[in-house]
């Protein structure tokens, strides 16, 4: 594991990324995730400084959006970053009026898109494993695999897989914010672990780091992935399995909420109920039991009919998930200068 | 009640606009509608003459929507003010393909989208009073209300409550230009007065006007809420309820139409009946009993199922509905400089 | 038959378009089909050489779209062509979310957005003869017809009627790209030549050039309209209908295949099998039988549940389809200018 630290990305990393595809975090090796968590660093501090600085780094370019399911947080973060950099966004942002209606694949869309004078883009699809192969595609001219140039595809969501700017452009950036390194940490992950994709980016993503140890607590029914387990142990990460987060808490210093994934599995209302009552963030507990500098993030959006974190949580100090969204802008915008080659 | 006149807003009073929200009319009083009325007309001037001169009045500048409600006129006529001036919309016009369908809060959207570099907000909802209560988290930082930086969120339609931009973007700037003031004319609001957001918040607008005097005709099923009635009272301004338009008509100076508004009350098939007997403005009608000068103003859409006004009142000298919506674009342009303290 | 070729458009044909709209394939002659197809074709240079360097051409201008039925391709591609021209592109792409569900006709749609500042239309409509019916209202303003400004409003598909840029912006161009010429060539067009407006548009334009000979392929049930067949006949153009493609295939130059319009009618389940038996473009058969110089061309979207052409076609060196969809953007991008009498 050579690190190269979250201060400046050396040209021979940055140039890796020049045209390169976002797939999967199992693309990446460490120095690839430092190097964009300081690109995500370096713009937040230029956007802070002022935001209306930064539209000469992409001017003029394009990305394409392709969403086959509802997004508001990635779709406008993506469409925030282009136009704070200069650039401009189009697309699919709901396939019910576009040709997927007539029985397109998505591999054609992104075919006949590749010909439309695209910089990138960004795809979500509701099959795991969709977004790699539409990669594929992306190139034109189409049907001469060998020239043609390569448009970079970044996955905006696969599924229940894979959503890798949310690890890398957002949660990621947010940790080391706050605590300048990924590594020595204790994290905890809670509630829905079987559909989040977003946890199974990060936990990913932190086997190319040195967690102090994971702590997943859910549900039997919503337990992480088994595959995901044998990684940690494959990696001699120290984890264990809780069913009630407040034990863990006093150690905790990243707590990862999330919410039940009701549009990919039904849950019933029993089990419904026990979410409420066991796997609510609550105020009180925070207070008690929490540690002043612990970050409480969560992908969002939070369901209201969950409510988890509660409401009251959000004016504590640990709250940092609408930072956390905030840094996404950030993330996306610093990820999009690399595969450009544009240093900030 | 002091006026300052329609030509030109003193620095004092433009400067009360700068950062704040606009939400409803009950919130003006008559200077604020003075001055945005005057920016109202001094913009459609400017672009009359040439509207690629306004470019960089806004320049760069960026509005978020949040659309839980279908629109037309109001999105499409923020979004050409804001490209006039030289800025951007972006956000969520389909609640279908946003976080909404997850159990997101209004509240927390607008918390997310509060970090991702919006200057303005437009926000249309179906439940009253949602959108003041939105407002309040119009600011990032989100979670320290004390610092942080306000972003100026507008009032898009809020159910059948209210739609302030209409009156003073949009409608009254309409008045003004043809008879040089909201003061000493006689009004008239026809059909559905029950449902019908624009008129509240005409109507509660006048309150801060010397009207003449103020017709209200709809079936008894539609009329206009007791507590406006009561309001017109205790200014003291005169106004009547009426079966049917017709013998108004010669006194009237504004004959504000509207349509039923189906999609918040079902109407029985036989009251749709009276109303398209009754309540419709028809071309004969107009020919032999109003003014010459006598304005008809519609908030539109037409709804074709009843046709007012008839098509035929489309090419009679009082139609001024499609010069109104006309207005409505220099008017919401004229409001957003109001907003960032630029001056026309 | 006046040719002016289509090198260069002379001025005094040039000037023809400025401010027409674009409605029918049958309101054009041939000089104005070459006028568009040559800028066309420079426009495909021109971004061919560096697309970030027509941004000046209609800098700051604004196209309104109005689509009442899903489109990727076409709404894509003018926003494409808008954007490298320096434009932009706003309007209503979901009906559902405008105020048609509130009963506004198309033509008060036009009337309201022609107050709104645009500088062009796209209409994409279900009723055929729609997109004429409201041009007429595409002028400001709306109640003096003698008065006013016309919008150019553009046909982007109304019904199974016409789909007139498809034709002249992106299969003509395609077309001459390869054989520097529409005459003398033979065409075939495949599959369901009832409702595919893309093959009614494209053999109506064929009556201006001097075709060889014409193939019409498809199943008794979804023929070439009969109107069709007998304009050829009035223009004394060679023609054929043919139950399988094969046998003509050696003689073709042009292979236009299209999908079934199932959206425009249901088909029984024995046709859709035939249509995959015998109407499907199969690679054993263009790599037997098919001239090396033939280009395939399909206006896309291929639908996967017919699969024609086959994915191995793509391969194919007769594969031009999305070469053909990538000439779309240039194609429009130069219609536009054309409109606005800018010269390439």
């Amino acid at each position: 594991m050579v690190t190269i630290g979250f201060d400046k990305c050396p040209d021979e990393v940055y140039k890796r990324f020049e045209g390169r595809h976002i797939i999967s975090i199992r693309d990446f090796d460490r120095q690839d995730i430092e190097c964009i968590i300081s690109n995500a660093l370096s713009m937040a501090e230029l956007l802070k400084k002022d935001h209306r600085q930064a539209r000469h780094l992409l001017e003029g370019q394009r990305m394409g959006v392709i969403f086959y399911e509802p997004s508001t947080r990635t779709v406008l973060s993506f469409e925030t970053a282009m136009e704070l950099l200069g650039g401009s966004v189009s697309g699919i942002k709901d396939p019910k009026v576009s040709s997927a209606v007539k029985g397109e694949t998505l591999a054609d869309t992104i075919r006949v898109m590749a010909g439309y004078f695209y910089d990138f883009f960004v795809i979500r699809h509701y099959d795991e494993g969709s977004v790699r192969r539409a990669s594929e595609h992306s190139r034109y001219p189409a049907n001469n695999m060998n020239e043609g140039k390569t448009i970079p595809a970044i996955n905006g969501g696969d599924g229940s897989n894979q959503h890798p700017t949310q690890t890398v452009c957002t949660d990621m950036p947010t940790v080391v914010k706050h605590f300048g390194t990924l590594d020595g940490l204790v994290y905890l992950f809670n509630n829905d672990l079987k559909n989040g994709r977003t946890v199974h980016s990060f936990v990913e993503g932190l086997m190319l780091c040195k967690p102090k140890k994971l702590y997943f607590c859910s549900p039997t029914q919503l337990r992480t992935p088994e595959n995901i387990l044998r990684e940690c142990a494959a990696h001699g990460i120290a984890f264990e399995q809780i069913p009630r987060y407040e034990d863990a808490l006093p150690e905790v210093d990243v707590f990862y909420d999330t919410r039940p994934q009701l549009e990919r599995e039904q849950l019933p209302d029993d089990l419904k109920g026990k979410i409420r009552a066991v796997y609510t963030v609550r105020a009180d507990e925070i207070r008690s039991k929490a540690k002043k500098e612990m970050i409480i993030l969560h992908p969002l959006p939070r369901d209201s009919k969950f409510n988890s974190p509660e409401y009251a949580v959000d004016s504590l100090p640990q709250a940092r998930y609408f930072e956390q969204s905030h840094m996404g802008v950030a993330g996306r915008a610093g990820l999009l200068c690399l595969l450009k080659g544009v240093r900030l």
